[in-house]
């Protein structure tokens, strides 16, 4: 099998066989995770590139994903730069003097690569072991001008939404800077030798059409705009924004589907030009193994015949996940798409 | 003005202009709610009859809304069946021992008028002030059970699905008991006097489309079909609920919209049969008065010219808002949606 059918889906190529990874496979679900993590924190554990290249490749021997994605955590950017953020255990990001007004804007520096010393080793520790392609990724500026403001993980963000919609001066500004800091860490990544870039936009999907166009697509574009001059793939996730597919389809290569949109609808909405990747509900990856493959089914028939489509979870693997599930999964979906009279591009 | 505005605007008939109330209302940004709740825990608040009139009839005199709603709370029939349910401040719902298995479905037994004793004075207690309809309400299944198996508020019931998609037959017994559960509550509302009811589907969005179909939509058909025997109109909400609306059409008489859904593509996928309710972002409220007729009076635009059209906010009122915000708001929709000839049927 040719060790590109992820990057030769991202750019609508034919394939071979449907590629498959997992948002959130180096993780919690991995008893050899928990083994090689020890008591380090999340925030060391990137740091220490010998650590960091482990957590990245153990899914992909266990698994045999199409691709791997870099341990890593879209706030270490912001952490890098001295912001003032931790990740705590069962909560998630954690800042520790949120962003309130103007005077937090200088806090925002630009990203040098002093800050993030430990990135270069970590990729070409992975990249000397690896055969695969490497997945780097930052967050959305909406989403981590979310976590600044809101100070630690918040369903409805209204606090940034107030700031959003009151001072609105001080919002560009504020996601001016993201995007500048995003953009540094992704150029990073590539420059170390990442393949592809998945730009996560956690909580976008708060936001109406209308207020997205205006508040958060004008950065989410540059961002985007950004790595398709740096000449890698890019992948736009978000949770919960079916409602925002058109707009994800102007800036990206890729669009990630959460389970709530078929694929079917979500590649109405996007249009010819843009791959899906998604999108099994990572709950149904907690019940036995038939549900998982009647679930798996459905979508591979839906999508195999199609150019452009990476099986994946509609969100990440949650730690309750049994690994054997994911691993038939893999298997499942590379067996059952392997016959290349699927794969014609019936279109 | 005609009082019954909203009751006509359920039915599809014409309104002289558009009847608006807002979702929690009756709640914690009025501070004559503090003043009358005082110490009083809510389900204390809900079981006392003048106080639960009290804070029901507050918003009407405080806004001129279009209905008022009963001041109650989703869990309260679950919380009269003595499951053990808590509402706690700043949480929301915790339920002393969760549902975990077929021997929790025995503390599901019916519901008898003499778990409800305070139903009927808080209702009459209400209708002899109100000149406008009295919404009464309900949870649906899904999210009664959400509540029940997760044990607090989830944004992800990873449990609830687990179970759903492992144990079938419990699963199909547990929505069947909340079912006849809700539908018993119903029944006393109306009995009791109440003109409208609303069921709130907080969680079903969590669901995909088939999923939603085969564990959600059966036993909330069944409440939705019970009311329609009731003689008075349904009203559905869901949260984040976009890819459900199809399946939401076919149940309620009005389905209530939050802000990520525009209006117009609402109403397509609900079909001319359905009145809305809905839809401006709460969060918008928080900003100034500029900003909420700004995107008001948007909404208004697309919709005060069509039949079956109810302004309301896409959720809850937050705490935070500023009442004269809400105020000015019911003039504002009154008063740009007055004038007959907008308000012909152009479908």
């Amino acid at each position: 099998m040719p060790a590109d059918s992820f990057l030769r889906a991202c750019r609508l190529e034919p394939v071979e066989r449907v590629p498959i990874w997992f948002m959130r496979q180096a993780g919690r679900s991995l008893p050899e995770y928990h083994a090689t993590r020890g008591e380090s924190t999340l925030l060391d554990a990137v740091a220490h590139p010998e650590m960091a290249a482990e957590l990245t490749l153990q899914p992909v021997r266990r698994y045999g994903v199409d691709a791997a994605i870099l341990f890593s955590d879209i706030m270490v950017p912001l952490w890098a730069i001295g912001f003032g953020v931790d990740i705590v255990p069962g909560v998630g990001p954690v800042v520790e003097r949120a962003f309130r007004s103007r005077a937090d804007l200088k806090r925002l520096r630009g990203l040098e690569p002093d800050d993030i010393p430990f990135l270069e080793e970590t990729v070409q520790g992975i990249k000397s072991e690896l055969d695969i392609p490497l997945i780097g990724f930052g967050g959305a500026p909406f989403t981590l001008a979310g976590y600044l403001i809101e100070g630690r993980p918040s369903t409805r963000l209204h606090m940034t939404k107030k700031l959003m919609l009151t001072c609105e001066a001080l919002w560009f500004n504020l996601m001016d800077r993201l995007a500048s800091l995003v953009i540094a860490s992704l150029e990073a990544q590539v420059s170390a030798g990442v393949d592809a870039l998945q730009i996560f936009d956690s909580w976008g999907g708060v936001l109406g059409p209308d207020h997205y166009r205006r508040y958060a697509f004008p950065a989410h574009r540059r961002v985007l705009e950004a790595v398709r001059a740096m000449g890698v793939p890019s992948i736009l996730f978000g949770l919960g924004a079916g409602h925002l597919l058109e707009q994800f389809a102007e800036m990206a290569d890729v669009v990630g589907i959460d389970w709530r949109i078929p694929l079917e609808e979500a590649r109405r909405k996007l249009g010819p030009g843009v791959a899906v990747q998604g999108n099994l509900d990572p709950s149904v990856c907690l019940a036995p193994w038939e549900t998982v493959e009647h679930c798996a089914r459905a979508i591979i028939r839906q999508n195999a015949a199609r150019r452009g489509f990476i099986f994946n979870l509609g969100h990440g693997v949650l730690p309750e996940t049994d690994p054997a599930n994911l691993e038939r999964l893999v298997e499942f979906v590379h067996r059952e798409t392997e016959n290349p009279d699927r794969m014609e591009d019936v279109r």
